[in-house]
């Protein structure tokens, strides 16, 4: 067993699709078997700039649980826990907003790329400017030693470790853990449309419980070379995003590398490379698109996972929560 | 029994002094017998400009009881509590957090003058920014109708009321209440020195401890009118400090009238005013200053009513919370 807890999660703004899985859920499935892992499903973050639609956050939590239980995420070696479920979170993110100045939040990257492109200007809800104090919460009170993060989000490590060093000045004897970012391997996934940015509202994601049907036209309509127009043409595999599929998807990388030399040679038509990949999709997606129908049938039942795992954290977090409360002196 | 929940509370920075006597402990004690009143030791508030300095909080909070009780807050009849530990107002003012703009919380004037006040610029804590949002959530958890205020506090109420009305607007049923400002009658205390601000760092407070000997000086450096320099000159009584204090303090105001028409008219001395203000002073702090010394020296039952207490307002702010996450969706 790794030393190094994880900490990890989603937003419950919508299920979860191929880009995650890549990305995120791949890793967790396999990472649950040697070290301890939380997955936090964040709805209090999701609430941040969805402040009044509270039901949209409210209908996705079992859609995303669903989609871990339906990735492989195992909840007997994998603690999945609701953030709204765990009071200590809140707790820690008003003490931590007073070792944080505003100019220092105001000046975090990753926030200031996410109001430009969310257009908040004006209208910022204090909640999502106040975020990485939260998630600096989240990350402190599992004492989390690992956090895997895309490289945009490594300001936000930087965050919380400052508040770590901060806080633990403040204490008789240091409570909070320092933790790393635990880089994915993988980059991000292109959407299906060849776009860097992969989302439900672009409309060129596959969801992890796309149809037969949807996989073949998402496959039929993907962007490859637009100069290999014969079989016979050398065609190029760098922005062709099959190639990039077959890539992060296909089960066999060395057949991968024989297609794209044959494909840059000529000779390999486009039609082959979507049929090999359309095998490799149906068959990824086909078992989680099952295991995710059953799971989602039964509400209570995934409702009553997340309140086992959410009462597991409660215990893990309070601890936390107590230590640096005891340390401030707020607790008697 | 007045239908309207009181809630009140004190920032745990410093013991009281008779400028809180005289604004709100005297009001409390007579409030409680006819209206459920909280008051709330809010030391997470004091840590919005104390987060780095928590031993001064800490230190505090006996210090304050032992004021309450001294003064005449009766624990049977009032529920004194400790903010830190009633996690409902954190995790309210998480969720208030998301529905308020940071636009909004820029522009309440009374932060924007504490803000100056206290010279924070670019070291502005967050915390501090965001205390009208958990002020907000101190009234709503417990669904008090009157707040006791200064009417430089009127914004917090209008920004209390906007959080209500907006969070209200998302629940299917309306859970948080509206509330009220209860101004005091009494002006603002001047300071023994003339001072409009009243504060420790000045040194022109008396506490509730005072002894005999700091009232005697106290009352012998009151500033009085410069230009009544013989007993048989008019005096004159606005902006007299003794005059002030016996306004506030005097248990006979007409004795006090017919001492301003003589000291106006001529013919009455700054030493018999005084005299006659130390009297009362000395007669009005003498049990409060021996009930605060027994209190304050078993700091162990000190803090058993205020977990006793804590624990009543914990099961009231529960409620709340529990209302207002089960409207938003958060509680299955």
């Amino acid at each position: 067993m790794n030393q190094s807890t994880i900490l990890t999660g989603d937003r419950p703004t919508g299920p979860l699709h191929l880009g995650h899985y890549v990305g995120s859920l791949r890793q967790r499935v396999a990472l649950q078997h040697d070290h301890q892992q939380f997955v936090l499903i964040a709805d209090l973050q999701g609430l941040t700039d969805n402040g009044s639609n509270p039901q949209k956050i409210h209908d996705n939590i079992p859609e995303v649980l669903a989609d871990y239980l339906a990735a492989g995420i195992d909840p007997h070696l994998t603690t999945i826990c609701l953030q709204s479920a765990l009071p200590a979170l809140a707790e820690l993110t008003v003490l931590y907003m007073n070792i944080v100045t505003v100019a220092r939040v105001e000046r975090n990257p990753t926030v200031k790329n996410e109001i430009a492109q969310k257009g908040f200007a004006r209208s910022l809800p204090v909640g999502f400017m106040v975020y990485p104090i939260s998630q600096a919460a989240d990350i402190t009170a599992f004492k989390a030693g690992l956090v895997p993060v895309g490289d945009d989000q490594l300001p936000m490590i930087e965050q919380t470790n400052e508040i770590v060093h901060k806080m633990n000045s403040l204490l008789s004897t240091p409570v909070l853990r320092h933790c790393q970012a635990m880089l994915s391997q993988t980059s991000r996934l292109l959407g299906i449309d060849g776009n860097a940015k992969m989302s439900k509202s672009l409309g060129n994601t596959l969801t992890l419980s796309a149809s037969e049907e949807d996989i073949h036209r998402a496959v039929c309509a993907m962007y490859t070379d637009p100069n290999h127009l014969r079989v016979s043409d050398p065609g190029c595999v760098e922005g062709n995003v099959v190639f990039t599929y077959l890539d992060a998807f296909h089960p066999d990388p060395a057949k991968v590398t024989a297609m794209k030399a044959h494909y840059q040679q000529g000779g390999l038509g486009d039609r082959a490379c979507k049929h090999e990949l359309e095998i490799c999709l149906q068959e990824l997606i086909a078992p989680m698109r099952e295991r995710r129908n059953t799971f989602i049938q039964d509400k209570g039942a995934l409702m009553a996972i997340l309140r086992e795992g959410s009462e597991r954290a409660r215990a893990v977090t309070q601890t936390t929560l107590d230590e640096v409360k005891r340390g401030l002196g707020l607790l008697n």
